[in-house]
């Protein structure tokens, strides 16, 4: 059997009239008209008639064609004939002519489905088939039947299309995609890794990358300028609907470059790959800045698509009687809220009350909310009574508020549980009511992010720690000051999804030590937890910055599929388990065995950074001598130094017997000074932590006798 | 600090005389004459000379200059002046220009190099500087210096080019990108596997993919018709030099095809990849099948950049009085040798006798070897004597040999050895007489593999037992049948080294099942082992194939480097080991303890294949009823219908009490047959087994009594 001169079933038309044409593909439909058989053919590109009557094809075809069944794998001859007028089928785009057969061959038989695959069905019965109603574990057990449904192939032909597509840019605008290691190191930092045991090396992992983040920063540091890769990545999450424990990412850095090359790069691209979904981006996209973005919308992937921007009322009701707001104010609390436009019809004070006041806004975080009607040019709610005119006048001005419109604030202490639940308030009120156009695209840069947070300890990165701050002025001990940092990062944010996000990243050896010091990371501490890289920022690093796009959720965005599954030819459940291959998987106890998994859990000493215990630590405890932020890098030097010398020393000689000098030994890394009387004996802070005084003695730890 | 306009250093040139640029990059190289400093400065490129004089430079521009070292990486103005005659350096494309610079900046500083990066050093000490000299594990641990270097930039770059190519050509193909998982199933089959143990899913493994196999044919099955895909293959080998644990793979397949498709595709592909290279590869590429391969050169990678082809000897010596050949052919052995034209002055008989035969050829794996150098037309060695003329003269026939000529030969009672010591015999020598051109690439086709091999235990699949055989017309049973079958595949070598391989795959469930049983492997077994692939190959799947190219492999020969890691960003030492991130390395306890690996010593139970009993094996170790080959089938099929049934019972009423019958209990699987006296108890066939006779009872286990 060869299929040299095969035709596609969806490319047939009426230009090949009268031409006989070989074809292959599935039956995705029979009619069976007693003597004639009509049958629908198809292959990837589409569907074709197939006509099967006593009239045209031989007897032994006609037999042959009464054996088939739905998805029956098969390959026939024939010639294309037009269709009878009238009898055009205007739901396939071959409609207008059919295939007269005269061979036919059935490749394969299949068994009977578990769920139909025609999305085309020739019978009227077949119609009402929803898809929604097959489970989806049962289509991804199912998997190689579900995508030979036509819109599960368009879903990843497209996808191939905007892969190819974001290539083609890349490689144009000189970018190298550079292939980095799967098999790499676990990282304190981000989040869980998956694992993978070494057989070679007992005891040690690998981890699977989270992001090539460290790799293409050492790629820059590299000199190779421009670097992309669409790349899998690995988190080992709870899992939220839409996660899979693996996921593409598409992963770009480049050098001497600055906030404005990306911005322009990745506007490019987005349209570029949004117009195989036939998109048009408006561009150039807006930018907001972190704290616009919270002031306005609560969220740091504002949904742009309608506006119901939060209005502050925290000043407004800054001398209420009203006792909730005052209560909330006198904690240090805030008030804001939304304008629901022309709102007061839907928006019922029932609705308002009793949905929204006791259930949902509660289930966002806040305690409750606060609503008004406005009518006649006034408010209108359960608590207006307790609102100065002045207070009534200024909500009405500063809402902008006419009559039908509805106002719906939040109070609360805290302002992050106002702008949380204020947010999720807006967007629940824009859906119910139809406010968000389904249609549109609006994406928006949010920049200046905050470089640090606040946490019970101190601070913490809200990226990484190797993104620059966006001035370098700052006391790296003051908290306050390095709480008002921004950093030079960016997230591109489409309707509310964030989409990607990125850096310029810091080169700057210092600038790397200070932000590390901000994090009370000391010296050796930092070397310990991001060694190697930090190696090479010792090299001559070029500025630089980058960003990550994640293709599936993008894919799935301008695609407009449910979920990221559609858009992934093979996806795990929610459950992190494949139903198609039964992955996870129990595995021999010789294989466990022979990567020295039977014996974790009896070792007494395991080998981990658990038990690497940072060395200033270990000295401080030994010695029982606490060191204070400010001593602990003159200690790390000294210790570092006196490994040094240890280290030089050992590489020296290492099979040499120790030799005797006739000269007296000196130090040599300390010049020799007289003893000097220490200016905190007369303060009395000279030993002043000294568990007990006996006498004119001090009672220190013995290591100090 | 912005680089809108910057100039790349290595696309100046007389064009660009008397303009001002702004340039950016690395401080490849330094010289200092006194006031005038000159220096090479390098990007990804290309090196352009800055040149910082008094006489055009700012004091503070020199002032800054006098601090540069090697690796810093600056950024410079300048104007762009054509060099003084007689001062052009021709070892760089920009060699008849230099920068005169007006301002600099340092972006950052270098340490002290632990290695030369410089690949033109300007001055002539540093020309003496062979890469060789530093150790690989050094260049690894300090990757992102050594990847500065012009040479390993070139390299990635090419690489990304050959990858951009695959790309462009399979797209135009009609060939869709479609993405495999990473986290999947682990197979009983092929090598061994990287597993990932699942959090969610405690003593549950995730496999990492030794290839896309399975996932390409389901795709096929989901009429995808043409897939490829550049991927990351994974295998936990014991290291072999050109082998990293994770490499890359170009993996295709396609429907509705044959081998001649292939043929075409991938000799138009790899043409087009080798190009990147600057070589033609001839074609169309010869194929040559398996025998012929093996009888010509004794391996199935065969190297046809020379001839020297083997000539078959045994039947010259079949009446020989020669004792060592005569005690070989005794022992069904073979004798084969190969000419070596022209070459009794290289070889000498003092390197023939005591370099080849006593200590090279041993090393093969061969006895020993047998030389004769053609002289006055006549045989001249150190057994000749023991030849019959005839015999000589026949050798001279045979091996076209005349004088000058060296013969080797090895006779071998196993024609494996045999095959195998000549074949690197041949490859040695002509290694040894420089006969093997450098540039020049041969590729063949190497085809009609045996399907089977002979085992200890019987026969198991060369390739995979999804590869479709020659012929369908075998007895399963017969063994010498089945290893006289030749399979549907193909492998492309250029150059004595296979850079892929594929086949045509079985898409007949009953010619699986066919092979499944010529394997031994009962339809209960492979559905156990195959289970969800199997289940595929229920609903009409096509016919198919495929290949996949060993990009690594393929890349490093096109740019003709010494390893795989070469052409390898971040590669993994010999020991699966990154000196750069120290990967593999020790975890927390901490994760560990999450991912349940701590007390999987203990567990009674182990999740696992090995404890997944065969069913059967099971049943008869249960009833201490040995069962043969033939029995099992009936069994296996009497067992899966009571599984059957007993599931069909629980999945009809879960919930509900037993039901008591007023009718009377019928067996419904087997009609009620009046009992028979056996035939073996006449035979005395009944019960032979049994362990024990007592007067006229057997002695059985228990479970039969």
């Amino acid at each position: 059997m060869n299929y040299h001169n095969r035709s596609y079933c969806g490319e047939l038309g009426v230009d090949q009239v009268d031409q006989n044409v070989q074809i292959a593909g599935w039956v995705d439909a029979l009619r069976d008209h007693g003597e004639v058989t009509f049958v629908h053919l198809r292959d990837r590109s589409g569907i074709v008639q197939l006509v099967f009557s006593p009239q045209f094809s031989p007897e032994a075809v006609c037999r042959d064609a009464a054996e088939l069944k739905n998805e029956f794998c098969i390959t026939a001859t024939g010639r294309v004939v037009r269709r009878a007028e009238g009898t055009e089928n205007l739901h396939i785009s071959t409609g207008s002519i059919e295939v007269v057969i005269e061979t036919l061959a059935i490749l394969s038989r299949s068994e009977t489905l578990p769920f139909s695959i025609s999305e085309k069905a020739m019978v009227a019965s077949a119609a009402g088939f929803s898809w929604e109603a097959v489970s989806e574990d049962l289509r991804l057990q199912h998997r190689y039947l579900d995508l030979r449904r036509p819109s599960m192939q368009n879903f990843l032909i497209k996808r191939h299309r905007i892969n190819a597509r974001v290539r083609d840019f890349l490689n144009q605008r000189g970018f190298i995609d550079v292939e980095t290691p799967m098999l790499t190191k676990s990282t304190p930092e981000g989040a869980r890794d998956y694992l993978v045991p070494s057989r070679v090396h007992p005891h040690q992992f690998y981890a699977l990358p989270q992001s090539p983040q460290l790799f293409k920063q050492l790629l820059m540091i590299s000199g190779f300028e421009r670097y992309y890769q669409i790349t899998r990545c690995f988190r080992d999450e709870d899992l939220r609907p839409n996660r899979q424990p693996e996921f593409t990412q598409l992963d770009l850095e480049a050098s001497f470059i600055d906030e404005d090359f990306i911005y322009e790069l990745i506007e490019e691209l987005l349209a570029g790959m949004f117009e195989i979904g036939h998109i048009r981006l408006p561009r150039p996209f807006p930018k907001m800045t972190w704290q616009e973005a919270m002031d306005l919308t609560g969220s740091d992937r504002p949904d742009l698509r309608f506006e119901m921007f939060f209005v502050e009322a925290t000043d407004i009701f800054k001398d209420t009687e009203y006792s909730i707001f005052r209560q909330v104010l006198q904690r240090g609390g805030r008030i804001r809220g939304i304008n629901v436009k022309q709102a007061s019809e839907p928006l019922s004070k029932n609705i308002l009350q009793n949905e929204y006041a006791k259930e949902i806004v509660p289930g966002f975080g806040a305690k409750g909310m606060t609503w008004m009607r406005v009518t006649g040019g006034r408010l209108d709610s359960n608590i207006v009574q307790f609102f100065s005119l002045t207070e009534q006048r200024r909500v009405i001005e500063r809402f902008d508020a006419v009559d039908g419109d509805v106002l719906l604030m939040i109070a609360d202490p805290s302002l992050d549980t106002v702008n949380a639940a204020l947010g999720q308030l807006r967007l629940h009120v824009a859906n119910r009511l139809g406010r968000i156009p389904r249609d549109t695209f609006k994406p928006v840069w949010i920049t200046e992010f905050p470089l640090f947070e606040a946490t019970e300890e101190g601070i913490s990165s809200s990226h990484h720690p190797f993104t620059a701050p966006d001035r370098d002025d700052f006391d790296p001990a003051r908290i306050e000051d390095l709480l008002t940092l921004r950093s030079r990062s960016y997230d591109i944010v489409v309707n509310g999804e964030e989409l990607g996000g990125g850096s310029i990243r810091i080169h700057d050896r210092r600038m790397q030590q200070k932000i590390f010091t901000a994090l009370g990371l000391s010296e050796a501490s930092a070397r310990d937890k991001f060694g190697f890289f930090l190696n090479a920022l010792d090299y001559g690093p070029p500025p630089h910055g980058g960003l990550a796009l994640g293709m599936d959720r993008v894919v799935a965005m301008i695609l407009n599929t449910a979920s990221i599954r559609e858009v992934t030819a093979f996806p795990k459940n929610r459950s992190a388990y494949c139903p198609l291959t039964s992955a996870p998987s129990g595995v021999s106890r010789g294989q466990l065995q022979e990567l020295n998994l039977l014996d974790l859990g009896g070792r007494e000493e395991l080998p981990g950074t658990d038990h690497q215990q940072d060395p200033i630590d270990k000295l401080s405890w030994l010695s029982r001598i606490g060191l204070d932020d400010g001593e602990r890098p003159a200690v790390a030097a000294a210790v570092e130094d006196a490994k040094r010398m240890a280290d030089a020393v050992v590489g020296r000689a290492p099979e040499e017997s120790p030799s005797f000098s006739a000269l007296p030994a000196v130090s040599r890394y300390r010049d020799i000074e007289p003893a000097q009387r220490s200016p905190f004996v007369e303060t009395g802070e000279l030993f002043k932590n000294a568990p007990a005084v006996k006498g004119d003695f001090f009672k220190v730890a013995s290591i100090l006798e």
